[in-house]
């Protein structure tokens, strides 16, 4: 998986100015102590004023595989999106597959699944499967394409762990939102079940968003990663 | 494709009522000749007051293959979907295959294709090939899910030709927008390009527009298929 | 205040069929036990599964003073609105006044206020200076109009407790929001503090979604009124 | 009216930079000559491919009085707002006075109206009861909160004239939305008839837009001042 933040207009900053202007008006300075700041960003998240974590802007360079996407862009409000095209282009050979530890087996039922690792059999099935399949359609979708028929009709052949590209545009509060829904963690205040290969696409936007909001990251770990 | 009219509660005297409200108050009746409503449809539409076609709402269960619903599911505002999921079950053996009049070559260069009848060979091709790799993709899904693989991991073998199923719910106003921009029509006042497939979709969900809601269809009509 | 639930489509059975297509696909019926359908609403409003619950519109017509309409319209996300217009009719001389009850003062510092009862002056001086000023307006917007004065210019005279009139819809996930910010309850789990006459409005708002949903509210009241 | 952009991450190379990860990938680069580039976003715009746009973020600071701001607030899809609380702040003693050439009397039907100078005596009368009533209610609120009523209950005098502050946030295609719906001109594909005061707004929006996106500004005149 590849994330970059490719630009942003977001600092912690940027909620403090939207959220004083309820209470001061157009007097408001960011001249204050950073405690103050922290104090007031964590009040807006506890007590969920989402608004002014909106007037912030990141936009990320995304490359996964389809499976992924098709969950990402289930994610509407405060998204923008912009996608590599298998009408426009030819879709390059690249497709995921498992690392080695990544759990093969699910227990339990939908909703409340734990996962652990597979056995050797299962490690060697899922892996020689996917590249087999997904060499076999390749090279299927590349003759495909050799022989005159159209990119949007040939790439029917393809399976859902080839890779695409993607620009993502999200505010803070959007951010919030998908990070809380698509990451599993111990203090969440709520239970989410992601798969895998897209948490591992949302800690890579965490580790920016933490980085570029330090405040309004804190807040939001300290509230049960509950977007306001 | 499978294109359902699940329920409805939109009917042209919505948005006459919703636009009246502006002029009225609470005032305001439905007991007028259909040409005086008929005549104010069309000066929303025409104007681009868009918000009056807001309350009313669709929900249409839809059939159809992963690449076909990606391209829906772009389309964020005043829509709503759930759809089935790779992995909470396992996905039905049901595969698309381009119908034999479906062309298969094009023409020209992107965002102005257009697309022709294929040869024979590119027929036979097209068919052979899906059925093949549609065939082996889900005979490899079955064994990895039956030696005990995660359904979340199974499914990443299976190619977009796989149909899938969800309910998306609408209001008028972005149905009009899906349909202007997945349909091709000689009366649209701007150029559109869909895939073919998406098209059969859009073409289905408008014949149930048309029928719920035959005053704002024919504006919709009239007015170059531009939503407002 | 009036709030008129002009037409809805929405039931519990919406939920439960929608969110069934993620494990059960087109095969979703709801012949189900009422206890098992109750269990999945409660497990989707615990677990943030808000989509299964967009699939649901509800109309209404709302009778409010404008500085009740300005807080009402800050929701955006599942909302569409239509308004009586001052540009296009006279506005009708319909003001709001407090009740008798209504606590007029104001304990505390912003976001944590707590509202008591007015001394006699108090009570006094809002009701007196209320009417006074909301009939010296009015008297003086008439007088413009009389002599050709401009709708859209007369009305600036016009006091923010004017009543205005409008069409509001939304569904069972955006009302949620609504309800969870715009009322203050003990169950609540995170404080909200409405403003009195917005909470009159959410109130009869309220009523009516336990009524035509009473699954779905009963799910909202035991997880603390946050909204999916 | 007070128009600042307060800050902005937007430019034209941001909508080419989306536009191609369609046809290009991961592999855009933004070297190429402003000609071809300036062909691409002409042919966004007419065709009404409206994502490339929203990977872009403005932020104005806005001073305006409240019947302007609700007129404003409409825009949902794509804006965030946080504004000054009458609830939280005592609103400061500025009104709205129209200026001398602002056409006071309207003429046709609504929808349709023009709009012409006012006589000496409606001049006289708007500019004198604008006044007047402003100065009244302001001093009767000045009063109530002396003798110690909530702010919230004070401000229920105050005309809607009295100015409030606001920050929005947008991006460059629901900036174009706002922009071709509430300002009228001559080269616009369809009618608008905003008032004259949000439109004053909307200037101040445009003239920001137009220096930071050249290119897509152009192509927004050049089409009609549709949005895409």
């Amino acid at each position: 998986m590849t994330v970059d933040l490719v630009k942003h207009a977001a600092e912690d900053a940027d909620v403090v100015f939207a959220a004083r202007v309820s209470t001061q008006g157009g007097e408001t300075r960011f001249n204050e102590s950073s405690e103050r700041d922290a104090g007031l960003i964590n009040f807006l998240m506890r007590d969920r004023h989402g608004s002014p974590f909106e007037h912030t802007s990141f936009t990320f360079y995304i490359e996964a595989p389809i499976f992924v996407v098709r969950e990402f862009f289930r994610h509407r409000a405060g998204w923008s999106y912009n996608e590599e095209s298998g009408r426009y282009k030819q879709l390059e050979p690249v497709f995921y597959l498992p690392a080695d530890g990544r759990s093969l087996r699910q227990i339990g039922k939908p909703g409340a699944y734990d996962f652990i690792q597979g056995d050797y059999k299962q490690k060697s099935a899922v892996s020689g499967d996917l590249r087999r399949i997904s060499t076999e359609a390749y090279t299927t979708y590349e003759r495909l394409l050799d022989i005159g028929v159209a990119r949007e009709v040939a790439r029917m052949v393809l399976p859902v762990n080839i890779y695409t590209s993607f620009y993502a545009t999200c505010n803070a509060r959007s951010l919030m939102h998908f990070l809380g829904l698509r990451t599993a963690r111990e203090n969440a205040a709520f239970r989410s079940f992601p798969q895998r290969e897209i948490e591992l696409v949302a800690e890579g936007m965490e580790t920016e968003f933490a980085r570029t909001m330090p405040l309004t990251y804190a807040a939001f770990e300290a509230n049960g990663r509950v977007a306001p």
